[in-house]
């Protein structure tokens, strides 16, 4: 396997071994199979699926039932290449889609690898995550960075993919005018992402004042607080849900005008009442979101050229040994994004 | 304005009074006015919300205030022509899209003049339908008819049009499978639009034995009974749902596979407990559906070539005279389409 | 018909009686039928097409036979309205699309206008422009002005329309790369649209080097002298060919990754020849554009939120009675785009 | 390696070692890799690419270098599997997509893997085809075969593939009107699928009488021979090119109403010379065709349900050792299609 010099045997690794107790120990270094490489995170996002996971040892039917490595928001170098991957490719920067399609279904080759029923996605019980000092992911799903972009920044294309891949459901072009609900920092980088998709008006809904004055930052040209002001009816092409929340679905729902679409993104409500008389007399859309689909070449291209801007999202880096900490103040409402810088115990530098 | 000779200036009409209170009397004839064509209806079918409006006296927030004339399932024969359209047309056999859109509006001129917000429609209050000896449509959207289409065949293209508009939402083509939940009129001619746009299965469901042979009869290549039979699950690309029973439609989206649309046509149910989860993390697409746009074209093409068959749907035809008697039998199990022939008073042939 | 106090009973205009013949005269002053607003042209631009019909008296099958008012590049101010318009748009500053498409058709009613057989557009024999001082135009394709938008940056709204529907018909969206061949004001208007579309390259070809370097002030992230240099094979998901010179046409196709599309906008070619074996090997796609749909709102925000520039393509801007001298001069390289501002004879102010 | 019984450490194999020079010999029978099966081909259409390379040794760029096995139109018997592939596939009749993509690059993860630059297509060299007793192929690309279909009928599959390709890229639906020009095996299965797409209309012109009626066995509405017969103008909303010929082209385009789309299927002409003014006034769409994605499975089901009837199309069935006079035959205008059957030479029955 070419390599880094500097890459052990073993490595160490943030295991979640009952809830709310993470331990840090060394643990075999995975070997990158055929088309993989192997990555070294350097920053690695802290996701509410994380802290759930954390909290709970699981989302829904997945539970954790073994030690478990949690982290999918990765940046990184690339440390070692697999088979059939181009060794030049050492030591290069990449930011990773952590999606592990079986490119053999008919999602995968139907260009919706998202919805393949045998992805692998690290983090998500079995599949150890980024929370680590290496993690060996498809060679085609890491991708390079250009040098302006920091490891953080990089880190933070994951949820900018959901953003995306939100806007891309929600069919945003010049002219739209966009509803998101919720301001944290999936709905604040769809906002983000509205804008850059051109879209004429883009409303946040949150109640948290400063959440809103970060939107605003962030590409919308509107924010309301749903607690004091009134949506406006029949107004919007799309709505993304980024709360989960079912008033805030209720009301986004009517705020959309005739032909209108919403894409629901915000998880939390399991069930809701939906209006059906509503989506069907102004023959509304609802769209599930499920991740995300070739967003990171998009992402990468404008958060390089500066359209949409992630670094200020960062409320605290953290090391891996703060991990237990920082799940605990992941939920304050001044905190936006947690990301976790990882440091090589080896500190030779690369290449 | 150019008329057949036998056009007085008087009709008879069925007025809704009260609610189940449905009077025959004279009415001044209306005038077709520019690009409009005066229509003697000669089967018109009768529609659920035809019945709602008759016993309730209103449908939602549509009120019946003034005595109305319902009906807007239209086939007949043009009678006299407004400004700008050839007289030539007169004595033509037409079915009519009853819809009257602005023209001039977004959705107008986006082609989705469905969701025109100035839309007239007959027979939806305070607008006249169809259960008269004349109606005035506009010219473009009263379609000519061969001559191998009988009347009734022709009065059934609307609701043809509304399982047409339905399968075109849920993007039927061959290789799909669709579930048709509900069999009814609209459920039964949703599965034979189904089949003739290519569809690889559908199945219907609906308790009562009847109805899933006569769906069987109409496209359907299998039929369950949803009360005994266990509807197989993430299997169809596509729902529509025609009951409007939460149950139904509760069902029917568990057996949507993932990436599936569920197209909900049936009323009843204002408001649905929706599984958001499945809908997120299968990423489903549920649509409303409100009326159509250009299926007669399509319909009359695919009932004149006996791919649909809709002539034994009819299951009973009837007299303007026996409109409340018709509207008291309209919901009897057996029971699939009512039509109203009417004929006009003078008798001298047209031409 | 209500109107502003000035309007007259004749205005002036100018005819082109003959090629390069255009005369200044009175004429009657057009009166707004019914959903019309009569609006008197504040700032008209000189398209390709009127300096055609200028210098030849005749575009391809269309032959000015009678004397015609050229001008279809309109911004102006309402003057009248008609019946069924409301008379408080008098005095409201607009930019119009110039179609008066017929509503009534299939293309009509499915959201293709631009397609309709009985389209009448000013300019184009027999229906007169708005090179004059007056022209009736239906209300719903007279679009209402921010103030902060002047009359000449509204006037190149009909040309920004273009590019608009051009991008559209490439799919650019973010991450798109796009070739623009040819950087008149069509090219440069079409490459500043892909760059408000979000597209992640727009490199534009152009032989004349201050060309080029207005294309780079107008959203081309690069710009490529064809004599010189070599475009880059196989690279962009979408040309948008604005030269009609085969030569950049073939070129450009080259210049497609398969799967791409061309939009063909460029007139000057009737006949080229194709490299069919790239088409069907690359799986390309061909797109002739004709003119545009609903254009005119997302126009309007692009340039008044400052995303689109268009107010220093104005090259010069002349009277009613330069015109001849300004189709002579139209052709010169350093002449991007000409406006005609017309004065009302009567100079008091309006409202 | 788990497999049937009688497969042989050799095979049978037709090798082209020189133009029009095919000598069955012995070679090495290949072993399925992971995820792959080896397919004993029972019945293999001759496609006119094969006769093109065994005539000329090359088509377009592709040379045949090295003795080369053609045939990829294939039904055949699952004899073996590879690693990760359930043996009790094993003895399973299936049909083959002959394409064998990366699955690694942006076409492939995007859904247009027919696009792919690495992909291998069997029988283009150097990549061998299916004239043989034995090739290995992705076993998600070998679909098993309902018990009623024949082998031939399943080589046919590939064809008909080609044709439901092209209908899918024209949009055909119903009330779709088409044009088919040229009417030899991809004409043929182009109409029969555009019927079975739900077309109003399927016209198909070919100056053979034979073919004409063939067409109108499968699905054609009409048949035109252009040399006698005027095509209608304007009037069809899809044209499928499966002739290659300038002139055909020339006269479909013509036959295009406005908007209307142009696939390009038949190969023989380079560069052709196209109307761009027509594409541009009628904004047109003209595409490219490059094989299919996803096509096997509704192609099993048009014909397993007899919506497309393809048995009837065999011109011929011939050995291995008759491929030399095969090819020479191809050509004849009363051969539709010929297939070769593969015998093995071990008679034990499968299973």
């Amino acid at each position: 396997m070419p390599s880094s010099p500097e890459v052990l045997a073993t490595m160490r690794a943030a295991f979640l071994d009952a809830p709310q107790q993470i331990d840090i120990r060394d643990t075999p270094t995975p070997q990158p199979g055929p088309h993989e490489v192997l990555v070294r995170p350097t920053s690695v996002g802290l996701c509410g699926s994380d802290v759930h996971f954390w909290e709970h040892g699981r989302v829904g039917d997945l539970v954790v039932e073994q030690p478990l490595i949690l982290g999918h928001e990765v940046a990184g170098v690339i440390a070692a290449v697999g088979e059939g991957v181009d060794p030049a490719r050492i030591a290069e920067r990449v930011a990773v889609d952590p999606q592990r399609p079986c490119r053999r279904c008919g999602y995968c080759l139907g260009g919706q690898y998202n919805l393949c029923r045998d992805v692998e996605f690290p983090s998500a019980p079995p599949v150890h995550g980024a929370f680590a000092e290496y993690i060996a992911v498809p060679a085609d799903f890491a991708f390079a960075l250009p040098d302006e972009m920091s490891d953080d920044e990089a880190a933070l294309l994951e949820p900018l993919s959901v953003g995306i891949a939100a806007v891309r459901k929600a069919g945003v072009v010049p002219g739209s005018r966009v509803l998101v609900t919720g301001a944290g920092p999936i709905g604040i980088l769809t906002a983000a992402a509205a804008a850059a998709f051109g879209a004429t008006e883009v409303v946040v809904s949150d109640p948290l004042e400063t959440r809103r004055e970060v939107a605003l930052a962030h590409g919308a040209t509107a924010a309301i607080d749903p607690t004091a002001e009134q949506i406006p009816e029949e107004h919007f092409h799309a709505l993304v849900d980024a709360s989960g929340a079912p008033r805030a679905i209720d009301a986004g729902i009517r705020a959309l005008r005739a032909g209108g679409t919403a894409v629901m993104v915000g998880m939390g409500s399991d069930r809701i009442d939906l209006d059906l008389f509503r989506v069907q007399s102004r023959e509304l859309r609802i769209e599930g979101l499920f991740r995300y689909v070739d967003t990171w070449p998009v992402a990468i291209d404008l958060v390089s050229t500066g359209r949409i801007s992630v670094a200020d999202l960062v409320s605290a880096a953290v090391g891996l040994d703060d991990l237990n900490s920082a799940m605990r103040r992941n939920g304050d409402p001044d905190v936006m994004k947690i990301v976790v810088r990882i440091q090589p115990r080896d500190s030779r530098p690369l290449g």
